[in-house]
């Protein structure tokens, strides 16, 4: 694991990041914050008390000195490490009553408190920009996991106010060429990435172009209405099989009279703004309905290759994706994760984290697909063009939209 | 439904039963209340809620100037009364972050002040008694969902402080003879009853003699000790079906190290106290282990028909079950259910309370097993020798216990 | 078990009995006698081998010097007994295409000729008694079985030639009134009975009216068309349940066009017939929206107290109820079993068969309802007015019809 | 579709496959060829007919003059080719008792009569060539599927006689580099290939070292030895669960005694011979367990660019594995399919065969990985360089084996 920035801006990168966590929950009271609505989700409390045990386990214990919370805090917030431990049983988080939300926070100064001392040993600094950008992962999923609980309850909660109005229409949909050839993908600096970013390294890619923008709810509806979830042909196989028995007939979230819940309650649709909470096989069907393809993930990290990394990311006034603000707009960045048509197979020469993180990425290299470009739930500084989120095809519930692309 | 006792009374059992219900809860955090641990549980402030939405439904609304609280708690605080509605999912009411425990409250409060112009109403006395008694029955159920939903929890918390030290000993086992023969079962007077309690009318049987007291958990250990849970000669095709498919060596909450779960929190199991928290497929093997048999429910009733309704009921102060006081002590009521070697048949002439009442009862008479003499968690004053309790042959997380019976 | 009828009849009746199991199967191929279409339901020549295996492990295998045919059928062949060994999956034996059908016709010639020596001998007439009654029960799940399975083919074979017609009309229904009162119930004689028939004893009951008839298919599309799968009101609450998870609309085999699946093939729903392969669930929510009941066995067992044990049995010409001959044709006997309003529970001093027929009834007295009267499926012979026949409440594929009654 | 060899060849080839599907049912008994074990399984007369089905399909009906055997076989001999009607249940082919393995062969001669007026014309010889590649492919999936059904009969019945000894050692396990670099992968020429092998397109390949041979049984037994099934460390997230909760020990058809289930029969385990009969989640657990990895399918691809496609194929007289015959025996080709560390995923460009074939394999590019190289039941003649098999990671049934590769 490479050092991260210099350490001085790391002390302070710490101490944001672990406050906006507690930011982030704070709107949820202590029953909100228990809510596990699937066994992919967790709760708030969870995420709080989850992204305190990873800095205890990966960098505090290494210290026999260091003294615990509580011991038996080590299965109920140990999420996969099956090295480091016996996890208690995912599905069951949500029965966490105890420890309460303020037991947690309580958990969290600890914790803090016990950094103090390190976060200014350089020894330790991939460490800590590693448990950083871990917590930012989780502060993601809070927010993807709260809402996916309140579209279950029949009150349909908001977790915030109303977004601030805004006038954008999506421009029109063009499709920008890309040469292809020799390109090289992945993380090259010194700077922090995931292992699953490594090593860098170069592919050929064939000519292809790749579109100016997300796909639009107004798009996808008129997929809907074209008889979408009707038609076997534009499906993969198993996405049929699974919209056929799930009854899937729009996107999660929304209702058949123009509204869709939020993280803002229940609210109508802009037809401009990017269709999101759509699974990879929906994202595919559209796709092949649209008479194009997803693009893979290197021709998303090509094209994305001299742009910068500006986009919607998380602020909390806003948490829904926008509509591109102009022709120029392209939505790399932000406002939804883009499936890809690469499954999430490690690159040439991976090496997973070692140690105790080893557990962190590698393991999950099947089935599932990449996603790239972060969401407006992905806190800012977070992510890169060599970023590589992964989840299984039917996943809906993180804030998941379609880049289409094509063979030139 | 026949009227029940003096109206000034029913107004006081009114107060103190409501109070009462909400005292049980009062141990419990907000994140408490919320948990559902499986479907066949429901959340500790989902009781308090369903409760007052059974008097409104029952009784507030016949009047058309009452003003509910909130109109979208029928549907959540509906458990399954078709007639009046659609109800929410019952497995997601774990879900339920909001309505809050204080808003739970308050509704409440608004249901106690609407019933205050009714509660000398002699014309709705017996519907008021209904709903007393329907809430009494919820409040067993409170505290047997909080004993499974924490007994999952990591931390294994404890409801209560431990209970006040006893001396009992358990008696000797003796079979206690009854000459059978033409005996009258079910309720008979004009005070309260269920509708499945009635019609009362007579029935034959035969010479048999019925146990002395519960079985305790020393003589069902021995029953393990023996091979009970690996001889399936002992069993119920279903039960040991059941038995396997899920791994069951012991009955609810024994742990292999002498300690079982309880209100109280993990707790050393007395070897006289009654055993609970078996299942009738275990009652039934460890009867057939023993030579014996269970005692049906007409035995059961013919054999207390001219004893006090007394025993240990619902002292929030014990909470558990405790071994026969004396040799004279037989248990019948209070400690813990007895699984009878009845099915839960309607009574000739069987006829449902009428109106939005009429799904309380009938519709569950198939494939559940008739229980009978209440439990340390029944609320005094609420059993009876003609009461009729009801579960699935599974079910285990009632204080359900053992009583067995012979042919003479 | 009591011993049965003479013994130069016995031999007659073995030979008879196990001839006509085999001419049940003559008309099935080799590949249609594998076929098991449910767990439930059995392949046809695992009938044949089943009953064989039967004869040979209450009985033959008394005999040190018998020698088996061969030693892996044991396992293949056993149904539930499991203290004779550990009998193979049942979900599975439609994977048994080794051994073949006419491996099992050896084997069950094997058995026929070791059975030779022990057929005159006193000692186990009441042994050979239960294999026959045994084996007559299943003649008729060979015919019920290979039906579903047949069903569940999209060429719809038949089983049989079409039936000679019949000209009956369903007469009027009428209520028949019983005084009620102490009844004796339950097998008295020294002949053959099921140990769950036993013991004879005494009951009471309140004066009911019993319906004059089955209820026909033209009575139960009425139940249909006046909503009856759509209105809760009518249905226990496990019925509901089920009826909405598997979208039942209608009887097994029955289709929208007015065709049924029949042992005939697909043919043309008579209305004067009596409706067959309802559950209990249906069954009883027929008699509610017809403002009735079902029958309980003992009603059932007091009406038919004085009458002959005639009726329409296995015929293999016909093998489908028939429609009343007349007012007086009270179809108690044959054309459809009868679901009763009562649970399969034991009898008052109850015992089951000893020795290895132990596990015959006795293991699944619970969850279950008892049906009375035979089918137009069961031999001839072999039902009487103290048989009680048992099925779980959803079980839709044996001929089972509705018998309604009333309080008087 | 390109079109294939020779025309003359084309008729003989289409004689011959044709004739060799028929010899490999030959064995089986009707019951044999109806089996169904489990629903990713089919039944050898259904491979029969849908073979036929397919040659109907795709080519008979193009005529409108022809006429069909039996307009119900459309339904029943459909695999999943939505866009060409509406399959029957693909779980319930164990179910067809009929059609007959008679009545199958019958509909195989009328397919075949009719074929005779095509088999010369050039129009369709691309279509003729696919029909025969397609029933090739089934040629392996009967011979794996009936494997499967006989191993879950208590009699284990042996599909062939015992194959011939061979005196073969497996040779030291070596790592032979390879430089990497730009290289050509897919299919090129005019001649036959699958869609899911074209276009053939260059990638950039760092360099590494692949297996000179197949894993043995003595190899992965040490695995098993040193806990492999134990240690969650070796093992991918999704193959850790499933082996946990199907309690895998060992690959399919192992035994604790040093047996294996093979066609012929349980016989002894020959630790020389490759292991097979694993899944992905084992082959790549494994792989870590030893240091290594799996080899990459473009890697495989290019370590057999210049080797002759020659190896232990489809021989029925032997139909298992054999160990390297010598140190120069790379068993790329036959033996065991090899599992890859590649995601099926459509090559840059990929467009699918057209028309009726179109769902031929596209709509399977998701979740599943590449097998590469045939097994001992692939037909001589029917692998090549580029042949992409695909299979869920979960997948054990087939002739699936390890081939390791470490980078460089
Ligand atoms: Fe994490
Ligand atoms: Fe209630
Ligand atoms: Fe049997
Ligand atoms: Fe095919």
């Amino acid at each position: 694991m490479p050092s991260s920035s210099p350490h001085d801006s790391l002390r302070r990168r710490y101490e944001m990041i672990r406050a906006e966590t507690e930011a982030l929950a704070r709107p949820l009271s202590p029953e909100d914050q228990s809510l596990q609505s699937m066994p992919d989700a967790s709760p708030t409390k969870w995420h709080l008390g989850h992204t305190s045990w990873f800095f205890e386990r990966m960098l505090l214990q290494r210290d026999s000195a260091y003294r615990g919370f509580d011991a038996r805090f080590d299965a109920i917030f140990n999420s996969y490490y099956l090295g480091l431990g016996t996890p208690m049983l995912r599905a069951e988080r949500g029965l966490l009553s105890r420890p309460s939300a303020r037991d947690v926070l309580e958990y969290r100064a600890h914790v803090d408190a016990a950094m103090q001392s390190v976060l200014d040993d350089p020894a330790v600094a991939g460490l800590i920009e590693l448990g950083l950008q871990h917590e930012q992962q989780h502060q993601e999923l809070l927010l993807t996991d709260i809402k996916h609980a309140f579209s279950r309850n029949p009150l349909l909660p908001a977790y915030a106010p109303p977004p601030p109005p805004h006038q954008h229409i999506a421009p029109p949909l063009r499709f920008i060429p890309h040469d292809g050839g020799r390109v090289a993908v992945g993380h090259a600096g010194e700077d922090f990435a995931f292992d699953n970013e490594r090593p860098r390294h170069e592919i050929l890619l064939s000519p292809f172009r790749i579109a100016s923008r997300l796909i639009t709810n107004a798009e996808y509806a008129d997929f809907i209405q074209d008889g979408g979830y009707r038609r076997p042909e534009f499906w993969l196989s198993d996405g049929w099989a699974l919209a056929k028995s799930q009854g899937w007939q729009a996107p999660l979230y929304w209702q058949d009279d123009g509204m869709h819940f939020t993280l803002h309650g229940l609210r109508p649709r802009d037809p401009a703004e990017p269709v999101i909470h759509v699974s990879f096989y929906e994202a595919a069907a559209y796709a092949a309905w649209a008479g194009k393809r997803l693009a893979t993930e290197f021709e998303w990290e090509a094209a994305v290759k001299d742009l910068p990394v500006t986009g919607q990311l998380l602020d909390r006034s806003v948490l829904h994706p926008r509509p591109a603000r102009s022709a120029a707009d392209r939505q790399f960045y932000g406002d939804a994760w883009e499936w890809t048509r690469s499954s999430y197979d490690p690159y040439p020469g991976f090496r997973s984290f070692g140690g105790a993180a080893s557990e962190y990425n590698g393991k999950f290299m099947v089935g599932q697909l990449v996603l790239r470009g972060g969401s407006c739930a992905t806190p800012p500084g977070h992510i890169r063009a060599s970023y590589r989120n992964f989840f299984p095809p039917a996943a809906r519930w993180q804030f998941s939209g379609i880049r289409m692309a094509e063979d030139a």
